[in-house]
């Protein structure tokens, strides 16, 4: 449709997840028209990012250095490991301030669909982090869905036998939601969890 | 929230229009965790595009050439121009295959609002096209929305005194569309526009 590169960097931004064909001409323009766009900054950092970034050797989280920025900090509370499918799990769960233990990047969830099992996962990992008996509390906190659920029902069942206490996140109506619009299996949850209210 | 580069990629892909932070953290994931994703190909293109693509000199089309491709094919109708705001659009029309005149790319449309009035435009570019008198009819293909109606309305103004054709793209109702989604607007123009059905 367009001339040579144009159309390449166009079908280059579409191969993103999330970028349709629209968003990826859009973006292009966008980068074509706006000189103060500097393109040779983000050219650079794409080229390096794949170099400098590593996973945290002992997390698996994203990071710099062998170790990621949270598996340093000795401030951390070192009992106790919240387990997430993804590193952007991470990021979001620092973002609410609550959690000041260590994290386990398990890179996903069991998923028959998608032919993945619990080998595919970091579960030795974990396993090699509790083994030495620091660890007091496993929090699991998968995704609430099918993949997520049964990833975390997998995890219980192994650490069962061991003496950590292990917790799934609570389930229940979004903060600032309204309660009409909340699906009945979310509703369902939030009645099967309520709490005392004095 | 990352270390150092991964924000930083983020904070760079957030710049992009469209592009939420959200997106930007899911596209920069994406690109970190799929190893046959080729990061060097995008930065590469990234740091050429801006060389290699200029804007046509003639009708100000994106192109790699002094000249874009349309306006070097002498097979196409030189006696008609297609007048759009935006690069994009000469793309979108491209794909009807139901035009095979030239174009000439406005830059933009007049906006008070946007402080953009007709002298940033390229309308001199526009007249100078017209000047020889090889061509009949100027079809005004921009927006239908109040900005480009607005540029429309000036530019027919403007081409009246020259015994040039002034057409504008019909108003109607999208085809596939359901007339009873249909804006009022909408409908009011494919009133106003109706045709004999015979």
């Amino acid at each position: 449709m367009y001339d040579g590169i144009v159309q390449e960097l166009i079908d280059e931004f579409g191969r993103l997840p999330g970028v349709g064909p629209k968003s990826a001409q859009r973006i292009t323009f966008h980068i074509l028209q706006t000189p103060s766009f500097d393109v040779s900054r983000l050219a650079e950092l794409l080229a390096e990012v794949r170099n400098r970034v590593r996973f945290c050797e002992i997390c698996g989280n994203v990071s710099e250095q062998e170790r990621c920025a949270i598996c340093r900090d000795a401030r951390r509370n070192q009992t106790i490991i919240c387990v997430v499918e993804d590193a952007k799990d991470v990021a979001a769960i620092e973002r609410t301030r609550e959690f000041r233990g260590l994290y386990h990047v398990l890179g996903g969830s069991i998923s028959p669909i998608a032919n993945r099992g619990p080998d595919d996962l970091r579960i030795t990992e974990l396993m090699g982090r509790l083994a030495d008996g620091t660890v007091q509390e496993v929090i699991l906190a998968t995704n609430p869905n099918l993949e997520g659920e049964a990833t975390a029902t997998y995890l219980s069942r192994l650490l069962t036998s061991m003496s950590i206490q292990v917790t799934r996140l609570a389930s229940g109506l979004p903060v600032g939601g309204d309660l009409e619009y909340a699906d009945e299996v979310t509703l369902g949850r939030a009645f099967e969890g309520r709490r005392s209210a004095i």
